[in-house]
C-alpha cells in the first residue's frame, strides 16, 4: 500500500507511523515552507494522512481513503461531489479535540465568572481586592448554559458543566440528547441563558447561527464562548455587544479568520478571552493523531469500518 | 429570644433576618469600623450570628447558640473548653463555600494547564501565539489528583475533577471516601500526581501538612492548590520551589496571613494565582448566609438538629 503523509508530527509521532506502516511504502510530504508541498508520489497513493489542499483531490487518482488531522470537514465543500463520485472515505480526527477543546472553554468561561482576570491584575500591583472583587463572582452552579452542538466537544462541555451543576439544554438538529432541535426553541431560551457555548462544525446551516439579534436577545451578564468554528458569529455584533456593556464577556477559541488580522476589533474588546484554537491541543496531540491514524489503517486494511467517518453530504 | 448579629450583611440579607426575627428581638452590631464593636446587649443574647471575637464568648453569658459566618472554626480553639463546658453549640456555613471553592480553585488550575496566562499576554500584545502554546498545555483528563479533604469543598472538587476524566485520589484520615486516610499513604503517591488541591480545614493535625519535603517529592510538573486554610502549607518551600523551577504552578485562595504582607515571596513567584480568598464568594453569598441561619433559627426553635454543627474537639 502507498501512504502519502502531509500531517504535521514531530520525530514520535513520524516513528510511530513508520512502524505502523512497516510493510507499505511512505511518502513524506515537505513541509519545510510550513503548509505542505505536493509531490508526485502522492498521486499513486491509497491512502493520505493529513488535511491536504482540497485542489489536490483531483490529482490524487489512486486515493481511496483521506485520513484528515483535524474534525472539520468544511475546506472540501467544494470537492464533495468529487469525493463522493470517487467513493473516497474521509475520515476526521472524532474524539480527538473533546477533552482539550471542553477544558480550554471552562477554563476561559470560569476565568471570566470567578474574577481571575482582576485577580492577574491586582497580584500585579500588590493589592488585596477580596472584598470588593469576592461579590463580583458567580456561579456555573446557579447559571443555566444552552450548549451548541451535540457532538463529542458539546457532550464532553455538558458532561463537566453538569457536575459543576449547571443547568444545561443542548441544541443540536438531529441528537437525541438534545432538548432543542430548532432555532424557534433556541430563540424562547436565550434571552434567559447564562451561558451560549459554541460547539458546531462549519455548515451553511450553522454559519452566522449566533447572528446580530440573537446576541442582543441574550441578558447583559450572558457570556458568549465559541470552540467550534467561528463562522458561527456574527463578530461586528459580538464586539459591539461587548463594548457597549450589552453582554458579559467572550470565550473565543475560533474566529472567522485565523490568525485574528491585528487591526480585529476582538483583540481589544473588555471581558474577552482568545484562545487563539489551542482548544484542541495538548502535550500528546501529535503522538495521539499518528495513533488514531494507525489504528483506523488497521481497520482499513481489515476491511472494517473507519472511525470519524464524515458523511460529505452532512459536512460533519 | 434575643439574637444579636455581627454578620457581615447588606440591606436584603438584613431584611430576610428581620423577617424571619420579627417575633425577637434583634441588636445588630455596629460594623463602621470594619470588625463588629462589642455592644452591652449582647450579653443577653441567646443566639449569635457571625464570626466573632473568641475574647468575647466569656462575656456572652446567655449564649447557647451561636451560628457562625464562615466553616473555620480554628479562632475558637482556645475558647473551645470554655464553649464545651457551658454546652454552647456552634454551627458553622457548612457547604455555602463548596460550589464557589470548587470553581475558584478548577478555574486556577485550568487557567494554568491551559496557558490563559500566556495567551492573555498574546492579547495584549495583538500576537498569534498558538503554534507555540498548543503544545504547552496538559489534560485534566490525563492528570491525577490528589484532593486533600472529604468535606463538602473536597467532594465537590471531586466530582468536577471526575467529570474532566482525572484520576482522583482523596486523602481524609476518616472519610469513607477517602482512598487515602494516612500520612504514609499520602506520600506514597505524591511522587506520581499531577495535582495536589487542600480542601482541609486549619487543625493541629492539617498545619503545615505540605510541608518542605513533601513539596519536593512531588514532579516538577505538578501543580499545588489550596482552597482551605492557609496553614497547610509550607510557604517558604513553596516559593522556592516555584521560583527554581521544581514545580508547575501553585493556586492559592488562602494563605497562613491575609492581606498577604506586601512583600511576601507568593506576590512574585512564576506559574501563581492569588485568588485572595475570592473562592468563597459570589453574587447572591450574603443572602445565602442569612437564608442558612434563618433556616437554622427555625431548627433551633423546634429543638432540631442544627444544620453545620462543629464538633469542638475535631475542630471542624
Amino acid at each position: 500500500m502507498r501512504v502519502g503523509i502531509t500531517a504535521h508530527l514531530d520525530d514520535a509521532a513520524m516513528d510511530l507511523c513508520r512502524r505502523a506502516f512497516a510493510t507499505d511504502t511512505l511518502y513524506r510530504a515537505d513541509r519545510t515552507g510550513g503548509a505542505p508541498a505536493w509531490d508526485e508520489s502522492f498521486a499513486a497513493c491509497e491512502v493520505m494522512f493529513g488535511t491536504i489542499p482540497a485542489a489536490w483531490i483531483p490529482r490524487l487518482a489512486a486515493l481511496r481513503w483521506l485520513q484528515l488531522e483535524s474534525v472539520g470537514y468544511e475546506y472540501y465543500r467544494d470537492a464533495s461531489a468529487l469525493i463522493r463520485q470517487r467513493d473516497i472515505r474521509v475520515t476526521n480526527l472524532e474524539g480527538q479535540f473533546a477533552h482539550p477543546a471542553a477544558e480550554t472553554v471552562i477554563a476561559g468561561i470560569l476565568s471570566l465568572t470567578r474574577g481571575l482576570d482582576e485577580l492577574s491584575i491586582a497580584r500585579q500591583e500588590r493589592r488585596w481586592r477580596s472584598l470588593e472583587i469576592r461579590p463580583t463572582t458567580s456561579l456555573l452552579a446557579r447559571s443555566t448554559a444552552v450548549v451548541l452542538g451535540a457532538g463529542s466537544i458539546g457532550r464532553q462541555v455538558r458532561q463537566v458543566l453538569e457536575a459543576f451543576g449547571c443547568r444545561v439544554l443542548t441544541f443540536a438538529r438531529r441528537s437525541l440528547l438534545a432538548e432543542l432541535h430548532g432555532t424557534e426553541q433556541l430563540d424562547v431560551v436565550l434571552p434567559e441563558c447564562d451561558l451560549v457555548i459554541g460547539c458546531l462544525p462549519s455548515t451553511p446551516a450553522t454559519r452566522m447561527l449566533l447572528h446580530r439579534d440573537r446576541i442582543a436577545a441574550l441578558p447583559p451578564t450572558a457570556i458568549v464562548a465559541n470552540v467550534g468554528r467561528g463562522s458561527l458569529i456574527d463578530e461586528d455584533a459580538l464586539a459591539e455587544a461587548l463594548n457597549s456593556g450589552r453582554l458579559g464577556g467572550a470565550v473565543l477559541d475560533v474566529t472567522h479568520e485565523e490568525p485574528l488580522p491585528v487591526d480585529h476589533p476582538l483583540w481589544t474588546t473588555p471581558r474577552t478571552i482568545l484562545t487563539q484554537h489551542t482548544g484542541g491541543g495538548h502535550r500528546e496531540e501529535l503522538i495521539d493523531k499518528a495513533r488514531f491514524f494507525a489504528a483506523n489503517a488497521e481497520r482499513f486494511r481489515a476491511g472494517e469500518q473507519l472511525r470519524g467517518l464524515v458523511d460529505c453530504q452532512l459536512e460533519y
